[in-house]
């Protein structure tokens, strides 16, 4: 793998807290813990992610497979990819010994919604690409996602917006601001040699 | 004290909490847990409030005096009393025997503040006076607050907004929306009968 991805992976692998912001700013930004394990039976590059309330960590609101991979064609991307039953997999991020259980024929790629990533400083900026095909239900509503992420060394900035397919008005989302996460505990040590 | 001013004390009393929204809206509303409890040693129409992200109740972000009155040439008021000392009152809206320790000595009106109120089906709706004079320190920044509120049996509806006093610009808050309460608990049976 390439060492820009490797360097991606490393970054990203962890366990992140934006405790900080929600304590600065109340009511305004909920506690979130976003959680990216790596997942060494799956495919190089791939991380187990969870996102949940800190309230309730072992109820995701969100729990994907992403895969870093590096094109020739595309350069850095990083595939999203659901998850068939996934309740029981609730809370693995943090149970390692679980990881087992996410095997490949489990998942489905989300079309539309992979990450186009490119550097920025030390660490990357990615956006989910164009087109307006991340296809997610919200409030009983079809919506598309715009998703971005900035990361470094110790810290992750997310906004998440979606919007409607017909008039691209704003139906939910990232109205207060990005949400920002400090790194509170690193697993890039876990990541096999070989990604 | 009014008929009407104890429906109001009796809708407000108890232990609210927005988790439903949090739970359908993820990540967008942070939980929250808001409780006004009767506090029958200071004047008539008192109750004790804490606002407090619900991963951390006994840290409020918010607490306050608000006292219900019915005064003959503004109808229905709510004064907003701030405390002393206010670290020592965390978490007395839960253990009511603590609340002897809140005495008006210690209380100063925060002048602006106060909530004209009306009644609005079977409930009532309030807002603070006009003026811009409810100043609040935010992210260094001096603003005004514009608050309202809806509350009827059993629920709480809640915006709030911090605006810059020359231009008028929105600083702070109540993008997503109003903050949408449910009573878990009520302390209606504990306002004295003479309220």
């Amino acid at each position: 793998m390439a060492l820009i991805a490797r360097r991606l992976l490393e970054q990203l692998s962890g366990v992140f807290s934006n405790e900080a912001q929600a304590v600065a700013n109340p009511p305004l930004f909920a506690s979130i813990q976003v959680v990216f394990r790596p997942t060494p039976r799956l495919a190089p590059g791939s991380l187990l992610l969870e996102q949940a309330y800190a309230l309730d960590p072992g109820q995701p609101y969100r729990i994907r497979v992403l895969r870093v991979r590096h094109r020739q064609e595309q350069g850095l991307i990083i595939e999203n990819w659901a998850l068939q039953d996934e309740e029981r997999l609730y809370g693995a991020t943090m149970e390692p010994e679980r990881l087992v259980h996410v095997q490949q024929q489990d998942l489905t790629l989300l079309q539309g919604c992979t990450y186009l990533v490119e550097t920025a400083g030390d660490g990357f900026r990615g956006e989910v690409e164009p087109g307006c095909n991340c296809r997610v239900q919200r409030a009983g509503r079809e919506t598309y996602l715009v998703s971005r992420f900035e990361v470094g060394e110790g810290w992750l900035r997310t906004t998440d917006q979606g919007f409607d397919p017909q008039t691209h008005d704003r139906v939910w989302g990232a109205v207060s601001g990005a949400f920002e996460f400090e790194r509170i505990r690193s697993f890039a040590a876990e990541l096999p040699e070989a990604w």
